[in-house]
């Protein structure tokens, strides 16, 4: 029997978990879930072959070497800042490791011991990062191995609601931890490069500067752009590329009516609001316009922010009670970001029958041959229920394939990495597709990066 | 003999130097300027009496030492972050010590020993902080005594270019440090309360939200709000006011010009741009703008912040310079901050015979003998020449006074403090009116604070 230790039994480990104990007898593999919530760990445990729940706080150094020394491999699936003490214990027990996280600084600074040891730290296997690398580079190198010279790569991926459980204005649900979409886009200016020429987005910019996609049979979206585009050169070695750019993806017009809390300042989670307990949606409305004895809050919204009483973006914000003077915040001195994350988590979440959906495309320009062409890759993916969601998918299903493949030894390159190398990216890519997961890819005319069609 | 130390020659130590020379024979005063640039302190030394000029790196532990250890009072008009080493010192060698600076955490950590030590450390003692808490401070003590009871505080304060030198489209020079100018408003949001009610503004707004300030005889003016005006309630012992604002002063038209920089993201200090060496002016402002295959700079620039080619704000881009394709950055790998800075030093700078103008302006409501009342006080003061700048003046002379009173035991209430007790701000608000720095203070109708004078 080989020992797989879980740490984390948040939504995104239901797939993990799933694939791992169908895969138990055959693989000889027990699973040990280690949760600081006990009740967590038995819940997406219960009635599962070979897989036992633990009570299992990280922070606690006795416990949590206990547990590490008894595996063979560890997944983390907790936030990534809490990965870093797993990953010293990893280290000096000497255990793989697999996160579906970006490599922090301090994940990185253990490479020189973990390549010595032989040890595989898988990372930025999940969705994205994770199945984002992996397809790109599948068909960068493709290009490449034939003979092909890279000129445009643009990205882009978004967690979205199912057009079939699309119930409200802001064609958007939450599939994912809501803090972070509140506070997407925040900590710095966007940075990317398109034909040649470096763009810098500052963050209250950012919503305005959309680009649009048109996913064949999928309908319309909007992309607002990555924070560091830029690094991607490097990390795919892509150094001389003429245009580099990742973005997030939403449903049409979300962007322009989101660009509305950043411009009041609601997402600002750097500061905490005297009183905030007792203020009413509408009170907290009003801290971010300007004093009026008289005029309404309606009404000052409005001509803040330059909006029309028909505009369907008006009924967007009235659709989410942000003006309502009953309903109370209920926090006490909670930054805006919080106060404005309940708000929209009253109307924002999905619904028991609801499913979410996972959108992603690429697009690759190249030189070959003389010519320019380009090749355009995109997944959608749905998903199943609540508990497997598109997100739980295509999130847990590369995390276990990964940990059975270092575990097999079909996954052998050391060092802290992600998951940029063939070795991982073609086994796993190939495996992900007898679930459902593929891409649809197909060759269009080279347009470069041209916003507008522009003929040149 | 009683040895004064001054660390920093800078640009506002001129008028402090020139006070204390002037008063040491009759005070039996010793003066040492010390500076990192023995240039720069023999330059702002020479032909003066009873003072001499060192070479003084305040990281040079020795150096330091030695310096402290000689003087009897310290003034610091270093930078704020480069403050505590040589309040550190003088906590040890038990010297007095005199800033012009804001109060920092690291600095108000040392209160119990400077107390314990009988020592007094004023700081926040120059212009803005300085005769702001100064000046306010005396009406509201006034009003308090009377019996009154403050309902509201309105403070602005502004270092701009006196009418007469007033010669660019933006009614701006750079009287004080250029960098400070570019980051203002920067760091979190501008918190405020206003007739009961809290106000917000994130930094991308600030510019936009200015107020309209007459001065009578001296003309219109805007100001935008300064960061924390909340602490000041507590500072000040006015906890319940209903109103409390303080902003910084412009002429009008400045604000919603500065808010096309913020907006385009070109005052961020928080990344650097690569290439920037090379890059042209005209290059510099397109990495703010979308790519575009066949659209213009400028075209792209006025679309973007919606500006009309006949708005005179577009007439203020031009005369900067922003699409000149031939002017180079010439800063390596410098933040958008930096960059903008150097574009600016370019139009901003005080002529030869430029002067400089300092605008303070304070209002002030309170209930008394049942009655709502209103003062206003202001104060206007020119520069003498570059040298003698309104602001070498305002920031020195309180400092230089607050020294010799300090040596003269007439201020002895010891602690990490800022002016504002009787002991300290009557004297020395009387000796400033000598020196032509003083308020015009009248009584008008109560308003309260009122935006457009809107009638209840």
């Amino acid at each position: 029997m080989r020992n797989i230790l879980i740490i984390g039994a948040g939504r995104s480990s239901s797939s993990l978990i799933k694939y791992l104990t169908n895969k138990s007898v055959e693989e000889s593999l027990r699973i040990t879930v280690g949760d600081v919530s006990l009740e967590s760990a038995l819940a997406i445990t219960k009635g599962k072959d070979n897989v036992s729940a633990i009570k299992l706080d990280v922070f606690k150094k006795e416990d949590r070497e206990e547990a590490i020394k008894n595996a063979d491999i560890v997944v983390s699936m907790l936030p990534a800042r809490f990965h870093i003490e797993v990953a010293k214990d990893c280290v000096k027990f000497e255990k793989n490791m697999v996160t579906a996280s970006y490599i922090s600084e301090e994940m990185k600074s253990l490479n020189a011991e973990v390549e010595a040891k032989g040890l595989v730290f898988m990372n930025e296997i999940g969705l994205d990062p994770g199945i984002d690398h992996m397809s790109a580079m599948q068909v960068i190198d493709k290009i490449k191995d034939n003979g092909g010279k890279m000129l445009l790569f643009e990205s882009f991926c978004g967690g979205l609601v199912a057009p079939e459980s699309d119930t409200n204005l802001w064609n958007y649900k939450f599939t994912w931890n809501p803090r972070n979409v509140v506070l997407a886009g925040q900590g710095g200016a966007s940075m990317f490069i398109q034909e040649g020429t470096y763009k810098y987005i500052p963050y209250h910019k950012l919503f305005r500067r959309t680009e649009f996609l048109n996913l064949n049979g999928n309908g319309k979206f909007e992309a607002y752009a990555n924070r560091d585009s830029l690094k991607y050169r490097s990390i795919y070695g892509l150094e001389d590329i003429k245009t580099m750019y990742r973005g997030t993806i939403r449903k049409v017009g979300f962007s322009r009516a989101w660009n509305v809390f950043v411009q009041l300042g609601m997402t600002d989670d750097s500061y905490t609001i005297e009183d905030s307990e007792g203020m009413s949606y509408r009170d907290f409305t009003n801290l971010f316009l300007g004093y009026s004895p008289s005029d309404s809050v309606e009404l000052k919204f409005r001509s803040y922010l330059k909006i029309d009483q028909d505009d369907l973006m008006w009924d967007k914000f009235l659709e989410l009670d942000l003006f309502n003077d009953n309903k109370k915040v209920g926090l006490k001195n909670a930054s805006p970001a919080k106060i404005l994350q309940k708000i929209l988590m009253d109307s924002w979440m999905l619904m028991e029958n609801d499913k979410d959906m996972i959108v992603m495309h690429h697009i690759f320009g190249y030189l070959m041959d003389g010519k320019k062409k380009q090749i355009e890759s995109s997944m959608v993916i749905k998903g199943d229920d609540q508990v497997f969601t598109a997100m739980s998918k295509t999130v847990g299903l590369p995390v276990a394939m990964a940990t059975l493949k270092i575990l097999n030894k079909e996954i052998t390159s050391p060092g802290v990495q992600l998951p940029i190398r063939k070795e991982v990216y073609q086994p796993i890519l190939k495996e992900l597709e007898e679930y459902g997961i593929t891409f649809v890819e197909k060759e269009v005319p080279y347009l470069g990066y041209n916003p507008n069609s522009i003929k040149g």
